[in-house]
């Protein structure tokens, strides 16, 4: 293995560790012994728990990048913005195995990163990027007449990123896939009202059988 | 101080550490030291970490509702259900160091109960019991005709939950208080537009003073 190899391996160990052990027992030491190697090896790698983290949660943040670019190419094309916003939602929540490991790792990150201005400016970077990729599609919606001209591209971008809050709700099974992604398409129908005369407002939940299949 | 009020003390000094030091750091043997007691002290309190982060836990959940019961009573009797629900989300969310606190605690219980079948069980009860209250408002209100009767009582909790989601945006400031708050009121403007005569559909901001002031 070369070094980005080696990183990487060590990266997928300390993700196994999180996800069986949960984030106290992530050390560096417990990172070595999953992933085989001697802490000293490990060290070579990553200096730091930090350096560790933020190299993990990059993987992670590319893995999503990875999975949304399938996604996107999955789609009719040009694809219609709605259905772009579906599946950066759908991608950001832990609705499937793979998109719950990098959620997880995101979750956990974030709460690192409260107390470590290195991680923090990471996470805040990540985030900022995240909603910054939000608003662009949104004011381009509301720009190509598909969202009505009088929403708030920013509080629309806000109500938007919000739905990533079902995170701990499907995390701690209070609700299931299908009602977040019933909730995800009614608030997008909702947004999605252009003039009055070319969508109905409520009710066009065409988008959930989208979703799912 | 009576044992109650020594395993009060000792939830303070574990919210001290997580605050300054963060989550890994709050281990038995650090609390024990910013409580000012020793290791054996502690331990005659709580058994094992897992017991003393529930305790803790429990009483971030009596802080957040005194703040709730005190806002309450400070509304007008009876409080409009909008009232209600604005003033629930805004003391779940960080926009103050009380329920910044609170929050922060709650973010890192639940990336914690991910893995312990003991604490994912009371954060399960705690998010379960916040979603059957804001079911049960959110149907009052449906009844009481302050929510069209067309508007999905499942739906509609699930997205008025959903906005807890600005937590990770505001801890890592990437929206400021006042954006998470204008979100809220546009969210809850369309959420109580009864008969289309008794309310505008759009643009009513009255809220975000009352949320202010």
């Amino acid at each position: 293995m070369d070094h980005q190899e080696r990183r990487e391996a060590i990266a997928h160990a300390l993700w196994r560790v999180v996800d069986q052990h949960g984030w106290t027992r992530a050390t560096l030491r417990e990172v070595a012994r999953e992933a085989g190697v001697s802490l000293g090896q490990l060290q070579h790698y990553f200096a730091t728990r930090e350096a560790m983290l933020t190299f993990a949660m990059e993987c992670a943040a590319d893995r999503t990048a990875d999975r949304v670019t399938r996604g996107l190419a999955a789609l009719d094309q040009p694809p219609h913005p709605k259905d772009v916003l579906r599946l950066l939602l759908t991608e950001m929540l832990p609705l499937r195995a793979d998109s719950r490991a990098s959620s997880r790792m995101s979750a956990a990150y974030v709460v690192e990163a409260l107390h470590d201005p290195e991680l923090l400016e990471q996470a805040t970077r990540g985030l900022r990027d995240g909603r910054a990729m939000v608003e662009r599609l949104i004011r381009q919606a509301i720009t190509q007449g598909h969202i009505a001209p009088d929403r708030d591209p920013d509080i629309e971008t806000d109500l938007v990123i919000a739905l990533t809050g079902f995170t701990p709700l499907l995390e701690l099974e209070v609700i299931d896939p299908r009602a977040a992604l019933a909730a995800i398409n009614q608030h997008l129908d909702r947004l999605f009202t252009a003039a009055p005369s070319s969508r109905p407002e409520i009710g066009s939940h065409g988008g959930v059988r989208a979703a799912e299949a």
